[in-house]
């Protein structure tokens, strides 16, 4: 075993160049998080002051946190996940009976199927409008529940929503499939991955049953970790106590919330979302511009031959993907193949899309500066002449 | 909504004081895991290079480290989850039907407990010997597996022995309890949370079909990270692939894991778990020293009057619990009541004890220098003097 190659894990990405990977943007750490990271690496190290739940430690002031937090995202109830991914089959989990449905867009993340199938559930997905804007048709969650209904006898255990899809990035109406979820009577889960530690959630009206979001993807944290929220209704189901009891030991532990296995972030990554949650309380004030700075983005790269932003115009968040033909015939003709476009990039001090890949490209400029952004622009345009392709 | 509280988030104890909390010193960070962390702070950090499976990365060098830790346990088969807890859920989940059983030790963590409810599943305990030793009774495996087949018809899913417990620090006899499952037709699950990354596990014989770790708990890494290790024949029924398919989008995600919800721990934890692993790799050799070191701190404590060492006699773990019942009277009188002793220990530059706890305490002094233990035992010896109790 040659231990020498864990000795050194350095990552130089950050420090020399501009990342554009929409999953990463959001979670970059603030300096305040940093700090904190520094303070509260050692395993357990929240613990200290544990009386024997997690969410209820008062210093550091994660029991506060999580009042705070509800409050940020207008819910009742709140509790930190391993990610948003563990936060959907925490609910599914409690919410399904092996062979319910789950009702869900045609855009979710493939983390919605993974955790239905864990849970013992299958999905029905509600349409979208196909190629250029694959906008979700939220209406038909109404035809798909009926029809669930229709078939089985119950309407599904769930529908899930997920508010901003990490493919084309298009920013889906909550309000409409929470209306038609509650007129239906199936609790609806909002997939906040994109959104939540971007945007102001808190007046989403009526409000989800369930709304679910990524501390490493949007709340500038350590990875893993997650938000789940919930109105106060499903707190009782969702967040039940532990009923087993030891034959032997009689044993039991009716605090420990069972679909949580108990507590559950312990350390940096629960330390640095509260660390950074000051300044992600700001950001999503400032979410007008970052639409903005993607809007201009958007336009210089459309300069370019035959590149097309897909999903929906204009964009009102800043994933964007992009058809992009023109390098994917120089790619055709390059020795490098499809890795050209990516090394081209980072020879200008760029990265984060898909190495290899040029029939399309996923980029975010989400918390960049504007000159970071004309910096990427730039790249991306003198790529495009250096193969012969017209900037207009 | 008061920020401020969040924007100056510090963590005095570790600098300040020696800490004998059970649960944290396995999990201190090393100077190596320090660096990375800086490095690998932000969110998705080690997912630069990804092509879809975080178990495959290259940069850094995750795949490596997943075969590297396997025959460093010498098990054929690992996963990095978001804690022990998560990995004996996931194979609970895979072999567990609703209302299967599931037979454990008495002594077994409550996490154990919750994984199984979690599952569908109930617990039957194998008792142990009781006051003041606690051994588990682990020829008691055979009568309890049968008793449950009796019972039910069908053999339990699973069997599950914590290696160490956290209640008395016991050493269960691993390869008993794997002989007994193996003759019997079960699975069996070792929980190493307070093993893996203290003692060589390489040469137990025969291996167990799962070995569950904790990083935060034993491998010097940050909070929530675990290993799932497993015997080859398991990977297909645990690690099985997702089979839904979008019935509108035609989506699937053969390669994702349906139980570990696709990738896992993708930041801070399995970077820091990578970077101390050569140091784990070779503390593990001297864990016979620690023993050792252990072994003169109850000498010590147990010089003070009506201290007494409970769990097996010598002890083979660094966590250790004593009765106390000489602090215990002294609380009684003490206008601090029983938060005296955790006062007076911090005043003396010594902290990890429940607050508030006097009847019993439970400490380790694992990974602290000969120095350390000898300022640990003096302030012990002090507070004793100091209320009246003898100390030998």
């Amino acid at each position: 075993m040659n231990l020498d190659r864990y000795r050194n894990i350095v990552r130089e990405t950050e420090r020399k160049y501009i990342n554009v990977n929409p999953i990463q943007r959001g979670g970059v750490l603030t300096p305040e998080a940093r700090k904190a990271l520094l303070e509260f690496g050692d395993g357990y190290s929240v613990c200290d002051f544990c009386e024997g739940l997690l969410h209820e430690i008062e210093k550091p002031p994660i029991r506060q946190f999580h009042e705070d937090l509800a409050e940020f995202l207008g819910m009742d109830v709140v509790r930190i996940t391993a990610g948003a991914r563990y936060a959907k089959e925490a609910v599914m989990s409690a919410l399904c009976e092996e062979g319910d449905v789950v009702v869900a867009d045609s855009l979710a993340h493939y983390t919605t199927f993974v955790a239905a199938e864990k849970a013992g559930a299958t999905v029905r997905e509600v349409p979208n409008t196909g190629h250029p804007e694959y906008k979700v048709k939220v209406d038909e969650y109404a035809r798909v529940i009926d029809e669930v209904e229709d078939e089985r006898g119950d309407p599904p255990a769930l529908a899930l929503l997920t508010h901003v899809d990490s493919e084309y990035g298009n920013l889906a109406d909550a309000e409409k499939f929470v209306k038609i979820c509650r007129k239906k009577g199936v609790p609806a889960l909002l997939n906040c991955a994109y959104t939540m530690g971007r945007m102001d959630l808190s007046n989403l009206s009526p409000k989800p049953d369930f709304m679910v979001g990524s501390g490493h993807k949007g709340m500038a944290a350590c990875a893993p970790c997650g938000v789940l929220a919930m109105r106060e209704e499903w707190e009782e189901e969702v967040l039940r106590g532990s009923s087993l009891r030891g034959d032997v030991s009689g044993r039991e532990w009716p605090h420990k919330e069972v679909e949580m296995l108990g507590c559950t972030v312990m350390g940096a990554p629960i330390v640095t979302m509260m660390a950074s949650f000051p300044h992600v309380v700001e950001r999503v004030k400032r979410w007008k511009e970052e639409v903005r700075k993607t809007r201009w983005f958007v336009k210089e790269m459309e300069r370019i031959e035959g590149v097309r932003q897909l999903g929906e115009r204009p964009k009102r968040h800043d994933l964007v993907k992009f058809e992009t033909p023109g390098f994917h015939e120089v790619a055709e003709d390059h020795p490098r193949r499809g890795y050209f476009l990516y090394e081209e990039l980072k020879k200008r001090g760029v990265i984060g899309i898909q190495p290899g890949q040029t029939e399309t490209i996923k980029a975010s400029v989400y918390g960049l500066t504007d000159e970071q952004v004309e910096h990427v622009v730039r790249a991306f345009h003198e790529i495009a002449e250096e193969y012969g392709l017209e900037v207009s």
